[in-house]
Protein backbone atom coordinates (compact mmCIF):
# COMPACT_ATOMS: atom_id res chain seq x y z
CA UNK A 1 0.00 0.00 0.00
CA UNK A 2 1.07 3.07 -0.91
CA UNK A 3 1.98 5.77 1.88
CA UNK A 4 -0.26 8.88 1.75
CA UNK A 5 1.34 12.30 1.49
CA UNK A 6 -1.87 14.70 2.99
CA UNK A 7 -0.76 18.68 2.52
CA UNK A 8 -1.50 21.74 0.57
CA UNK A 9 -1.93 21.53 -3.31
CA UNK A 10 -0.52 24.49 -4.57
CA UNK A 11 3.05 25.10 -2.56
CA UNK A 12 5.83 23.67 -1.52
CA UNK A 13 5.59 24.59 1.98
CA UNK A 14 6.44 21.96 4.89
CA UNK A 15 5.31 19.05 2.65
CA UNK A 16 8.25 19.98 0.50
CA UNK A 17 10.41 18.14 3.47
CA UNK A 18 8.79 15.04 3.09
CA UNK A 19 8.34 15.42 -0.68
CA UNK A 20 11.92 14.82 -1.16
CA UNK A 21 12.63 11.87 1.37
CA UNK A 22 9.84 10.13 -0.73
CA UNK A 23 11.07 11.11 -3.87
CA UNK A 24 15.27 10.37 -3.10
CA UNK A 25 14.01 7.22 -1.72
CA UNK A 26 11.89 6.04 -4.80
CA UNK A 27 9.12 5.42 -2.03
CA UNK A 28 5.70 4.41 -3.47
CA UNK A 29 3.18 7.47 -2.73
CA UNK A 30 0.23 9.48 -3.11
CA UNK A 31 0.19 13.40 -2.72
CA UNK A 32 -3.13 12.92 -2.04
CA UNK A 33 -4.27 16.78 -2.16
CA UNK A 34 -3.29 17.13 -5.59
CA UNK A 35 -5.39 14.27 -6.48
CA UNK A 36 -9.10 14.25 -7.42
CA UNK A 37 -12.33 14.26 -5.47
CA UNK A 38 -13.32 11.70 -8.28
CA UNK A 39 -10.92 9.77 -6.99
CA UNK A 40 -11.71 10.05 -3.21
CA UNK A 41 -8.80 12.60 -3.21
CA UNK A 42 -8.15 16.29 -2.74
CA UNK A 43 -8.30 19.06 0.02
CA UNK A 44 -11.74 17.19 1.55
CA UNK A 45 -9.84 14.13 1.37
CA UNK A 46 -7.19 15.79 3.83
CA UNK A 47 -9.22 17.38 5.41
CA UNK A 48 -11.19 14.60 6.81
CA UNK A 49 -8.16 13.58 8.58
CA UNK A 50 -8.16 16.67 10.25
CA UNK A 51 -11.74 17.44 11.01
CA UNK A 52 -13.43 14.54 11.26
CA UNK A 53 -14.71 13.43 15.13
CA UNK A 54 -13.41 9.81 14.15
CA UNK A 55 -10.16 10.01 13.95
CA UNK A 56 -8.20 9.23 17.02
CA UNK A 57 -5.03 11.03 16.53
CA UNK A 58 -5.95 14.04 14.47
CA UNK A 59 -3.10 15.64 12.86
CA UNK A 60 -3.34 19.57 13.57
CA UNK A 61 -2.29 20.88 10.80
CA UNK A 62 -0.63 19.83 7.11
CA UNK A 63 1.48 18.16 6.51
CA UNK A 64 0.89 14.59 7.53
CA UNK A 65 1.65 11.20 6.67
CA UNK A 66 -0.64 7.97 6.34
CA UNK A 67 0.61 4.45 6.20
CA UNK A 68 -1.97 1.99 6.93
CA UNK A 69 -3.32 3.05 10.54
CA UNK A 70 -0.53 4.87 11.24
CA UNK A 71 -1.39 9.11 11.23
CA UNK A 72 1.72 10.95 11.83
CA UNK A 73 1.65 14.83 11.83
CA UNK A 74 4.12 17.49 12.10
CA UNK A 75 6.91 17.70 9.51
CA UNK A 76 10.21 16.20 11.88
CA UNK A 77 8.17 13.16 13.29
CA UNK A 78 7.21 12.40 9.88
CA UNK A 79 10.92 12.33 8.71
CA UNK A 80 11.92 10.29 12.23
CA UNK A 81 8.78 7.42 11.15
CA UNK A 82 10.30 7.66 7.24
CA UNK A 83 13.87 7.93 8.00
CA UNK A 84 14.55 4.13 8.72
CA UNK A 85 11.74 3.07 6.37
CA UNK A 86 13.32 4.81 3.69
CA UNK A 87 16.64 3.82 4.40
CA UNK A 88 17.88 7.85 4.70
CA UNK A 89 19.17 7.36 8.31
CA UNK A 90 21.73 5.40 9.83
CA UNK A 91 21.37 2.79 12.30
CA UNK A 92 22.10 3.57 15.47
CA UNK A 93 19.68 5.30 17.70
CA UNK A 94 22.09 8.22 18.47
CA UNK A 95 22.69 8.64 14.53
CA UNK A 96 18.76 8.68 14.45
CA UNK A 97 18.65 11.51 17.16
CA UNK A 98 21.34 13.25 15.64
CA UNK A 99 19.81 13.54 12.17
CA UNK A 100 16.30 14.32 14.21
CA UNK A 101 18.00 17.16 16.18
CA UNK A 102 19.01 18.65 12.66
CA UNK A 103 15.85 18.46 11.25
CA UNK A 104 14.07 20.32 14.16
CA UNK A 105 16.85 23.04 14.23
CA UNK A 106 15.96 23.43 10.14
CA UNK A 107 12.35 23.46 10.86
CA UNK A 108 13.04 26.29 13.17
CA UNK A 109 14.39 28.80 10.58
CA UNK A 110 11.59 27.73 8.88
CA UNK A 111 9.38 29.21 11.16
CA UNK A 112 11.56 32.51 11.33
CA UNK A 113 11.47 32.50 7.41
CA UNK A 114 7.53 32.37 7.01
CA UNK A 115 7.49 35.02 10.05
CA UNK A 116 10.08 37.36 7.94
CA UNK A 117 6.16 37.78 5.49
CA UNK A 118 3.98 37.54 8.49
CA UNK A 119 5.44 38.65 11.23
CA UNK A 120 2.02 39.44 13.10
CA UNK A 121 -1.12 36.85 12.03
CA UNK A 122 -0.97 34.47 9.84
CA UNK A 123 -4.95 35.37 8.92
CA UNK A 124 -3.69 38.82 7.39
CA UNK A 125 -1.83 39.79 4.44
CA UNK A 126 1.19 40.55 3.99
CA UNK A 127 0.71 44.22 3.03
CA UNK A 128 -1.35 44.89 6.18
CA UNK A 129 2.08 43.82 8.52
CA UNK A 130 4.41 45.13 5.99
CA UNK A 131 6.44 47.60 8.04
CA UNK A 132 6.92 44.94 11.14
CA UNK A 133 7.86 42.76 8.20
CA UNK A 134 10.95 44.81 7.23
CA UNK A 135 12.19 44.77 10.51
CA UNK A 136 11.70 41.10 11.05
CA UNK A 137 13.33 40.29 8.01
CA UNK A 138 16.13 42.68 8.49
CA UNK A 139 16.76 40.66 11.94
CA UNK A 140 16.31 37.32 9.65
CA UNK A 141 19.09 38.27 7.01
CA UNK A 142 21.67 39.84 9.09
CA UNK A 143 21.31 37.81 12.23
CA UNK A 144 19.29 34.90 11.87
CA UNK A 145 20.49 33.05 8.92
CA UNK A 146 24.52 33.79 9.10
CA UNK A 147 24.02 32.33 12.66
CA UNK A 148 21.57 29.22 11.52
CA UNK A 149 23.82 28.68 8.24
CA UNK A 150 27.10 28.66 10.64
CA UNK A 151 25.99 26.22 12.72
CA UNK A 152 25.46 23.83 10.02
CA UNK A 153 28.57 24.28 8.57
CA UNK A 154 30.28 23.32 11.48
CA UNK A 155 27.82 20.05 11.96
CA UNK A 156 29.15 19.41 7.76
CA UNK A 157 32.71 20.36 9.23
CA UNK A 158 33.28 17.95 12.13
CA UNK A 159 31.69 14.85 10.38
CA UNK A 160 34.05 12.59 11.04
CA UNK A 161 32.79 10.61 8.00
CA UNK A 162 33.18 13.85 5.55
CA UNK A 163 31.76 16.66 4.97
CA UNK A 164 29.59 16.31 2.47
CA UNK A 165 26.91 15.04 4.42
CA UNK A 166 25.12 16.16 7.66
CA UNK A 167 25.37 12.70 9.13
CA UNK A 168 27.50 9.81 8.70
CA UNK A 169 29.04 8.99 5.11
CA UNK A 170 25.70 8.73 3.09
CA UNK A 171 22.74 10.57 1.88
CA UNK A 172 20.42 11.32 5.10
CA UNK A 173 16.94 13.54 5.25
CA UNK A 174 18.92 15.95 7.04
CA UNK A 175 20.68 16.33 3.41
CA UNK A 176 17.90 16.70 1.61
CA UNK A 177 16.23 19.43 4.00
CA UNK A 178 19.19 21.25 4.26
CA UNK A 179 19.23 21.89 0.49
CA UNK A 180 15.61 22.69 0.74
CA UNK A 181 16.09 25.44 2.92
CA UNK A 182 19.09 26.91 1.11
CA UNK A 183 16.97 26.61 -1.97
CA UNK A 184 14.36 28.49 -0.18
CA UNK A 185 16.30 30.96 1.18
CA UNK A 186 18.01 31.79 -2.25
CA UNK A 187 14.84 31.77 -4.11
CA UNK A 188 13.46 34.17 -1.03
CA UNK A 189 16.04 35.99 -0.06
CA UNK A 190 19.38 36.16 -2.76
CA UNK A 191 21.31 38.65 -2.17
CA UNK A 192 21.57 38.01 1.90
CA UNK A 193 21.37 33.99 0.91
CA UNK A 194 24.58 34.55 -1.37
CA UNK A 195 26.50 36.76 1.03
CA UNK A 196 25.98 34.17 3.98
CA UNK A 197 26.87 31.17 1.49
CA UNK A 198 30.55 33.09 1.05
CA UNK A 199 31.22 32.31 4.25
CA UNK A 200 29.47 28.47 4.63
CA UNK A 201 31.61 26.71 1.46
CA UNK A 202 30.47 23.55 3.19
CA UNK A 203 26.68 24.29 3.05
CA UNK A 204 27.06 25.51 -0.53
CA UNK A 205 28.61 22.11 -1.79
CA UNK A 206 25.97 20.60 -0.27
CA UNK A 207 23.07 22.58 -1.91
CA UNK A 208 25.04 22.15 -5.15
CA UNK A 209 25.37 18.51 -4.50
CA UNK A 210 22.57 17.49 -3.33
CA UNK A 211 20.43 17.84 -7.01
CA UNK A 212 22.53 15.80 -8.55
CA UNK A 213 20.98 12.68 -6.92
CA UNK A 214 20.10 10.58 -9.69
CA UNK A 215 16.52 10.01 -8.15
CA UNK A 216 16.03 13.94 -6.95
CA UNK A 217 17.43 15.57 -10.21
CA UNK A 218 14.63 13.55 -11.70
CA UNK A 219 12.36 14.58 -9.67
CA UNK A 220 13.43 18.21 -9.25
CA UNK A 221 13.08 18.56 -13.30
CA UNK A 222 9.84 17.10 -13.06
CA UNK A 223 5.94 18.62 -12.87
CA UNK A 224 5.52 17.22 -9.14
CA UNK A 225 7.86 19.14 -8.02
CA UNK A 226 5.99 22.97 -7.54
CA UNK A 227 7.68 25.97 -8.14
CA UNK A 228 8.17 28.30 -5.23
CA UNK A 229 5.61 31.38 -5.21
CA UNK A 230 4.38 33.97 -2.88
CA UNK A 231 1.73 31.91 -2.06
CA UNK A 232 4.04 29.68 0.20
CA UNK A 233 6.92 29.67 2.90
CA UNK A 234 9.88 31.31 1.29
CA UNK A 235 8.73 34.44 -0.76
CA UNK A 236 10.68 36.58 -2.68
CA UNK A 237 9.69 40.13 -1.72
CA UNK A 238 12.73 42.18 -2.87
CA UNK A 239 11.96 44.98 -0.05
CA UNK A 240 12.43 42.07 2.63
CA UNK A 241 16.04 40.99 0.84
CA UNK A 242 17.78 44.67 1.76
CA UNK B 1 26.38 9.38 36.30
CA UNK B 2 23.77 12.04 36.64
CA UNK B 3 22.18 13.37 33.62
CA UNK B 4 23.40 17.19 32.96
CA UNK B 5 20.42 19.37 32.11
CA UNK B 6 22.38 22.68 30.67
CA UNK B 7 20.17 25.69 30.49
CA UNK B 8 20.01 29.33 31.64
CA UNK B 9 20.04 29.26 35.68
CA UNK B 10 17.54 31.85 35.91
CA UNK B 11 14.40 31.00 33.80
CA UNK B 12 11.92 28.67 33.46
CA UNK B 13 11.98 28.71 29.61
CA UNK B 14 12.34 25.71 27.82
CA UNK B 15 14.43 24.20 29.75
CA UNK B 16 11.69 23.67 32.07
CA UNK B 17 9.57 21.00 29.88
CA UNK B 18 12.70 18.92 30.39
CA UNK B 19 12.98 19.70 34.41
CA UNK B 20 9.75 18.65 35.09
CA UNK B 21 10.65 15.20 33.39
CA UNK B 22 13.40 14.44 35.40
CA UNK B 23 11.55 15.54 38.70
CA UNK B 24 8.73 13.73 37.96
CA UNK B 25 10.44 10.57 37.42
CA UNK B 26 13.00 11.54 40.82
CA UNK B 27 15.88 11.24 37.81
CA UNK B 28 19.56 11.69 39.23
CA UNK B 29 20.34 15.01 37.47
CA UNK B 30 22.18 18.27 37.57
CA UNK B 31 21.09 21.51 36.52
CA UNK B 32 24.37 22.37 35.12
CA UNK B 33 24.33 26.21 34.69
CA UNK B 34 22.83 26.61 38.12
CA UNK B 35 25.75 24.74 39.62
CA UNK B 36 28.90 27.23 40.87
CA UNK B 37 32.14 27.73 38.31
CA UNK B 38 34.22 26.83 41.14
CA UNK B 39 32.63 23.00 40.70
CA UNK B 40 33.35 23.12 37.01
CA UNK B 41 29.20 24.09 36.56
CA UNK B 42 27.78 27.30 35.65
CA UNK B 43 26.80 29.21 32.52
CA UNK B 44 30.74 28.75 31.14
CA UNK B 45 30.50 25.09 31.70
CA UNK B 46 27.31 24.89 29.44
CA UNK B 47 28.83 27.36 26.76
CA UNK B 48 31.88 24.62 26.73
CA UNK B 49 29.56 22.59 24.94
CA UNK B 50 27.94 25.26 22.20
CA UNK B 51 31.01 27.09 21.43
CA UNK B 52 33.99 24.30 21.07
CA UNK B 53 35.12 23.35 17.94
CA UNK B 54 36.33 20.14 20.12
CA UNK B 55 32.39 19.23 20.03
CA UNK B 56 31.39 17.20 17.18
CA UNK B 57 27.62 17.26 17.77
CA UNK B 58 27.49 20.65 19.11
CA UNK B 59 23.80 21.68 20.18
CA UNK B 60 22.46 24.76 18.33
CA UNK B 61 21.04 26.32 21.60
CA UNK B 62 20.17 25.50 25.37
CA UNK B 63 18.62 23.54 26.32
CA UNK B 64 20.59 20.58 26.08
CA UNK B 65 20.88 16.92 27.99
CA UNK B 66 24.35 15.81 28.34
CA UNK B 67 24.27 11.91 28.98
CA UNK B 68 28.12 10.60 29.22
CA UNK B 69 29.01 11.13 25.95
CA UNK B 70 25.65 11.48 24.28
CA UNK B 71 24.56 15.51 24.31
CA UNK B 72 21.24 16.20 22.69
CA UNK B 73 19.74 19.23 22.05
CA UNK B 74 16.29 20.71 21.13
CA UNK B 75 13.73 19.85 24.16
CA UNK B 76 11.45 17.76 21.86
CA UNK B 77 14.33 15.55 21.11
CA UNK B 78 16.03 15.70 24.64
CA UNK B 79 11.81 14.34 25.73
CA UNK B 80 11.73 11.68 23.41
CA UNK B 81 15.69 10.81 24.37
CA UNK B 82 14.57 10.57 28.06
CA UNK B 83 11.29 9.28 27.75
CA UNK B 84 11.39 5.75 27.22
CA UNK B 85 14.51 5.99 30.53
CA UNK B 86 12.31 7.69 32.75
CA UNK B 87 9.18 5.92 32.14
CA UNK B 88 7.69 8.58 30.87
CA UNK B 89 6.42 7.46 27.81
CA UNK B 90 4.64 4.18 25.93
CA UNK B 91 6.29 0.91 24.71
CA UNK B 92 5.31 1.05 21.46
CA UNK B 93 6.76 2.82 18.50
CA UNK B 94 3.23 4.49 17.68
CA UNK B 95 2.87 5.45 21.37
CA UNK B 96 6.07 6.98 21.05
CA UNK B 97 5.58 8.88 18.02
CA UNK B 98 2.27 10.19 19.39
CA UNK B 99 3.45 11.62 22.26
CA UNK B 100 6.44 13.44 20.26
CA UNK B 101 3.93 14.89 17.73
CA UNK B 102 1.93 16.29 21.02
CA UNK B 103 5.22 17.39 22.44
CA UNK B 104 6.19 19.11 18.95
CA UNK B 105 2.95 20.98 18.87
CA UNK B 106 3.31 22.29 22.27
CA UNK B 107 6.75 23.54 21.27
CA UNK B 108 5.06 25.19 18.35
CA UNK B 109 2.74 27.42 20.39
CA UNK B 110 5.72 27.84 22.87
CA UNK B 111 7.20 29.38 20.01
CA UNK B 112 4.45 31.74 19.05
CA UNK B 113 4.20 32.80 22.94
CA UNK B 114 7.52 33.92 23.07
CA UNK B 115 6.85 35.90 19.54
CA UNK B 116 3.66 37.62 21.73
CA UNK B 117 6.19 39.76 23.10
CA UNK B 118 9.14 39.76 20.56
CA UNK B 119 7.42 39.67 16.93
CA UNK B 120 10.42 41.44 15.35
CA UNK B 121 13.55 40.43 17.09
CA UNK B 122 14.92 38.95 20.01
CA UNK B 123 17.76 41.03 20.19
CA UNK B 124 15.79 44.22 20.84
CA UNK B 125 13.70 45.20 23.83
CA UNK B 126 10.45 44.60 24.44
CA UNK B 127 9.51 48.29 24.92
CA UNK B 128 11.33 48.88 20.82
CA UNK B 129 8.47 46.56 19.37
CA UNK B 130 5.72 46.95 21.89
CA UNK B 131 3.48 48.16 18.92
CA UNK B 132 3.65 45.10 16.33
CA UNK B 133 3.71 42.92 20.13
CA UNK B 134 -0.16 44.36 20.99
CA UNK B 135 -0.87 43.05 17.27
CA UNK B 136 0.78 40.08 17.75
CA UNK B 137 -0.63 38.66 20.55
CA UNK B 138 -3.90 39.92 20.08
CA UNK B 139 -3.98 37.60 17.22
CA UNK B 140 -2.50 34.60 19.46
CA UNK B 141 -5.11 35.33 22.15
CA UNK B 142 -8.07 35.30 19.88
CA UNK B 143 -7.53 32.69 17.70
CA UNK B 144 -4.19 30.83 18.07
CA UNK B 145 -4.58 29.49 22.02
CA UNK B 146 -8.73 28.49 21.41
CA UNK B 147 -7.59 26.61 18.42
CA UNK B 148 -4.60 24.81 20.15
CA UNK B 149 -6.31 24.72 24.01
CA UNK B 150 -9.38 23.19 21.44
CA UNK B 151 -7.04 20.31 19.33
CA UNK B 152 -5.41 19.56 23.04
CA UNK B 153 -9.27 18.78 24.23
CA UNK B 154 -9.55 16.92 21.43
CA UNK B 155 -6.69 14.45 22.09
CA UNK B 156 -7.89 14.00 25.29
CA UNK B 157 -11.64 13.55 24.86
CA UNK B 158 -10.78 10.77 21.94
CA UNK B 159 -7.90 8.94 24.06
CA UNK B 160 -9.11 5.37 24.23
CA UNK B 161 -7.64 4.83 27.53
CA UNK B 162 -9.69 7.60 29.17
CA UNK B 163 -9.37 11.82 29.22
CA UNK B 164 -6.70 12.38 32.44
CA UNK B 165 -4.28 11.54 29.86
CA UNK B 166 -2.75 12.61 26.90
CA UNK B 167 -1.51 9.33 25.95
CA UNK B 168 -2.82 5.99 26.89
CA UNK B 169 -4.02 5.48 30.57
CA UNK B 170 -0.15 6.90 32.66
CA UNK B 171 1.69 9.65 32.81
CA UNK B 172 3.45 10.63 29.76
CA UNK B 173 5.96 13.37 29.34
CA UNK B 174 3.62 15.67 27.23
CA UNK B 175 0.93 15.89 30.53
CA UNK B 176 3.99 17.52 32.10
CA UNK B 177 4.31 19.55 29.23
CA UNK B 178 0.78 20.45 28.03
CA UNK B 179 0.20 21.31 32.54
CA UNK B 180 3.30 23.44 31.58
CA UNK B 181 2.42 25.44 28.68
CA UNK B 182 -1.30 25.77 30.21
CA UNK B 183 0.25 27.38 33.28
CA UNK B 184 2.73 29.42 31.26
CA UNK B 185 -0.17 30.12 29.41
CA UNK B 186 -1.79 31.10 32.83
CA UNK B 187 0.85 33.59 34.05
CA UNK B 188 1.17 35.30 31.12
CA UNK B 189 -2.37 36.02 29.73
CA UNK B 190 -4.54 35.14 32.71
CA UNK B 191 -7.60 36.87 31.49
CA UNK B 192 -8.19 35.29 27.95
CA UNK B 193 -6.60 31.74 28.64
CA UNK B 194 -9.14 31.43 31.47
CA UNK B 195 -11.69 32.18 29.03
CA UNK B 196 -9.88 29.51 26.53
CA UNK B 197 -10.33 26.83 29.47
CA UNK B 198 -14.05 27.16 30.04
CA UNK B 199 -14.35 25.98 26.84
CA UNK B 200 -11.47 23.09 27.58
CA UNK B 201 -12.46 21.53 30.46
CA UNK B 202 -10.50 18.30 29.74
CA UNK B 203 -7.08 20.53 29.39
CA UNK B 204 -8.49 22.64 32.66
CA UNK B 205 -8.66 19.21 34.34
CA UNK B 206 -4.70 17.63 33.31
CA UNK B 207 -3.79 21.20 34.63
CA UNK B 208 -5.57 20.60 37.96
CA UNK B 209 -4.44 16.73 38.18
CA UNK B 210 -0.82 16.75 36.67
CA UNK B 211 0.44 19.26 40.23
CA UNK B 212 -1.00 16.80 42.64
CA UNK B 213 1.55 13.95 41.37
CA UNK B 214 3.25 13.34 44.59
CA UNK B 215 7.28 14.10 43.50
CA UNK B 216 5.93 17.00 41.39
CA UNK B 217 3.81 18.56 43.74
CA UNK B 218 7.51 18.39 45.81
CA UNK B 219 9.48 19.78 43.09
CA UNK B 220 6.49 23.07 42.48
CA UNK B 221 7.00 23.61 46.14
CA UNK B 222 11.10 23.76 46.24
CA UNK B 223 13.42 26.33 45.25
CA UNK B 224 14.46 24.48 42.09
CA UNK B 225 11.24 25.84 40.57
CA UNK B 226 12.41 28.96 39.08
CA UNK B 227 9.06 31.55 39.39
CA UNK B 228 7.61 32.78 36.17
CA UNK B 229 8.99 36.33 35.14
CA UNK B 230 9.05 38.92 32.43
CA UNK B 231 12.70 36.99 31.45
CA UNK B 232 11.19 34.17 30.46
CA UNK B 233 8.99 32.81 27.47
CA UNK B 234 5.66 33.68 29.20
CA UNK B 235 5.83 37.40 30.20
CA UNK B 236 3.08 38.53 31.73
CA UNK B 237 2.34 42.39 30.20
CA UNK B 238 -1.01 43.31 30.82
CA UNK B 239 -1.29 45.00 27.96
CA UNK B 240 -0.61 42.12 26.12
CA UNK B 241 -3.81 40.00 27.70
CA UNK B 242 -6.42 42.36 26.23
Amino acid sequence: MPYELHYWPTIQGRGEFVRLALEAADADYVDVARGSDGEGQGVAAMMHFIESPEVERPPFAPPFLVDGKVIVGQTAAILLYLGPRLGLVGKSEMQRLWTHQLQLTIADVVDEAHDTHHPIATGLYYEDQKPAAMQRAREFRLARVPRFLGWFESVLARNPSGSAHLVGGRLSYADLSLFQLVDGLLYAFPKATRRALKKTPLVSSLHDSVPQHKRLAAYLASERRIAFSEEGIFRRYPELDG
